[in-house]
């Protein structure tokens, strides 16, 4: 019979640090052969343009085409697919891209406007925020192909206010999604490719006859994409490199144990590598959960992968108190963070990294993935420390707005010629004191 | 005798497009030996820590130590720098670092505060900001070693509210550069150690028994330098990877020659790789600026970097119209944009990509560089379409907050159920599920 057993540690355990960082052990480093790999492919595209592209999807994805025209999904079919699906989807589709759409208009009201202000003497300083023009959006193929990550990359996108969507989608042996199809259209993307891998995130940084070049490139991968959006990176921007998914649950015991479980394991059938962990100061609660755990499993479709996730990396930490947990919390900067807790806004605020903090009970990861409205990619393996969710901001730029008076120049000046002659570049200051009166 | 003659360009030539392309070109391309030493050094400094610093230091640097205390800088040295300095160069500094300090204050209020908003049924969405933890900031040493980085970097990040800022610079020969020392008593620098290249990138990026992990490397430095952060990117983070320096004056003929002159020599006068660029609608205005350089480039104790750069990246390019020269700016995203016009305003709406915009004849780059306020590390070579100056965003990062109420849980539930099972993802669809009454 199928079972998961994530493995059972305690905080107050001398080995409770070795143990635990075994568990947490992932490694980022990238296969050479890959890299070389990708490497040619990136090479072969920025050279040889539409006719390497074609090549390479005939070889990794079986679609033949003889002009990249063909591999192009233009706006009558992704709407048809639209159109093709039962109401609910449909309905669901566009509540959750309304919804979306909501929370990123005010996440640029709150931190994406143009600012300014002036000193005394009149000269002014300020910031002006201008959307990207050109984005390219990567979307997996085959079985983690998601219409959901279709709307969170190009709704964020559409509210900067980029003027074109680029999206690629590999379609392995020509089969399409029409759920991502779908998506594409009511999220607005511009145009649409069905090309995908190194060769798809090559043709969009350095364009080819039939695809345009981008400004960035966002969007999950396989090893493949991540280490080619890595080697095009500084060419164009990237987003974040993403590695397994993970969810840690921080339980006080009042949550009913069935929710826990699921949501432990919503994160674990995402694959074998996902990591779901649950803290909680409550031995007879972690006893609880791993009885949902049990009785559960077996009633789930993906339990096989469920079971490979929980037993290989999950976990079930006692710890001697919610302050504990949040400062492990810490430690990990996971990805998604439950508080599952009656008074979730006690811990919140002890809790300094991670990507998404979903709070109370009623707030299951999975609402938070789809339509809560706040984006769903987010930073994994402890990189939340010094990177945030996918964002309005990141299809933003800003520019420095410097404009000096005349009596502004006398003071500055001053400043500036001391400095400058101090490291040595003459020009520099000469450039400064030609403004003294 | 030493001349500078940028090539000099009309926009309604045939072979315009073609000669500007040639004159933009600058390959960013990697030199796959640097690559190699790089992983190698890294390598050895994750594996090795401290002693293999030790030993690249004393190879690279010619700087012995037989334990990494030695190479720590302690607050009293960097003191000590400060009050040694001739009054001029003390006041220069602190005057400097309170207007880049509050330009960035203004900066954070604008754009990085937490902020969230509730749905009707209770549902709250928003997002936090917080700080990072601890950063790193290379400072380059010997000839590019400038007291202004140390503010320009150190300062955003104690703006962020960042705890521990770690500084490295190397000392060639064991020199230290005591305006460096004095800019990082000023800017409020945690810990300093005089360690350098890919070797000091690797301890602040794994540790070393000495040398404190960091969350993410900020600031520039050579081919060595800019492969190793480009290697660590994941385990850290990283600001962006810079190329030469460049500025474009779009004039409209009413700046004083000797001015516009002066603004490309600071620009040259960096290395021989910088580029300056003129562009103006008046032919007559060219000449004179041609004739200012002839005239003032004698004068100038960098003349030899500054006539090798314009020699070889200059340019002086006659445009049709001030519109044409603000099109063609956009076409490069240049890091540094003086728009040199009586009338700047009438143009800056027009300009899209920048790292930084001065307008108006008294604003000088120079005074940008060093405290006007706004940040003077700045997108190079057309990243501008991308990214951003460096700020106080790059020093904090966001978590998503969700708090769905037990009425939201009902609505959301309900489309996310139904995508959860359109992606085959039934722990996900259950986990909603479960939460419907």
């Amino acid at each position: 019979m199928i079972q998961a057993t994530p493995v059972r540690l305690r905080t107050d355990s001398a080995s409770f640090a070795a143990d635990f960082a075994a568990r947490l052990h992932w490694s980022a480093d990238t296969d050479a052969a890959i890299e070389q790999r990708v490497a040619d492919i990136l090479a072969d595209v920025r050279q040889g343009g539409d006719a390497a592209v074609l090549e390479y999807t005939q070889r990794f994805d079986g679609v033949s085409a003889t002009r990249m025209a063909e591999l192009e999904l233009c706006q009558e079919e992704l709407k048809a697919a639209f159109d093709a699906l039962p109401e609910a989807q449909r309905t669901a589709l566009q509540q959750a891209a309304a919804r979306v759409r909501r929370y990123h208009e005010a996440q640029k009201k709150a931190s994406g406007e143009s600012w300014s202000y002036r000193d005394e003497d009149g000269t002014l300083l300020g910031q002006k925020v201008t959307p990207l023009d050109r984005v390219g959006i990567y979307v997996p193929g085959g079985k983690a192909s998601y219409p959901s990550s279709v709307l969170m990359n190009a709704i964020p996108a559409h509210v900067a206010g980029v003027a074109e969507i680029i999206m690629v989608v590999p379609t392995p042996r020509g089969e399409k999604n029409p759920l991502v199809l779908a998506a594409a259209y009511v999220a607005g993307v511009t145009r649409a490719f069905t090309i995908g891998g190194a060769q798809a995130v090559a043709a969009l940084a350095y364009g080819t006859e039939t695809v345009p070049k981008v400004d960035k490139i966002t969007g999950p991968g396989n090893a493949y994409v991540a280490s080619a959006k890595k080697h095009v990176f500084g060419t164009v921007g990237i987003d974040m490199i993403a590695g397994p998914s993970e969810i840690l649950v921080l339980a006080d015991g009042t949550t009913p144990p069935d929710w826990v479980a699921m949501d432990l394991f919503s994160q674990a059938e995402h694959d074998e590598l996902a990591q779901s962990i649950l803290l909680s100061p409550d031995a007879a609660y972690l006893d609880a959960v791993q009885e949902a755990i049990d009785r559960l499993l077996p009633t789930m479709p993906r339990a096989e992968i469920i079971a490979k996730s929980l037993n290989g990396r999950g976990a079930l930490i006692h710890t001697r108190s919610m302050e504990e947990a949040c400062a492990i919390s810490n430690q990990i900067a996971p990805e998604h963070l439950e508080v599952s807790s009656h008074e979730p806004h006690r811990w919140e605020p002890l809790l300094k990294h991670a990507g998404a903090i979903f709070l109370g009970a009623y707030t299951s990861e999975s609402l938070g993935d789809y339509c809560a409205g706040p984006n769903h990619v987010l930073p994994t393996s402890g990189t939340a420390r010094f990177s945030s969710p996918l964002g309005v901001y990141d299809f933003q730029k800003r520019s420095s707005l410097i404009e000096v008076s005349e009596q502004g120049a006398q003071t500055l000046g001053q400043i500036a010629s001391v400095i400058a002659h101090g490291e040595g570049l003459q020009a520099h200051a000469r450039a400064a004191e030609m403004r003294l009166k």
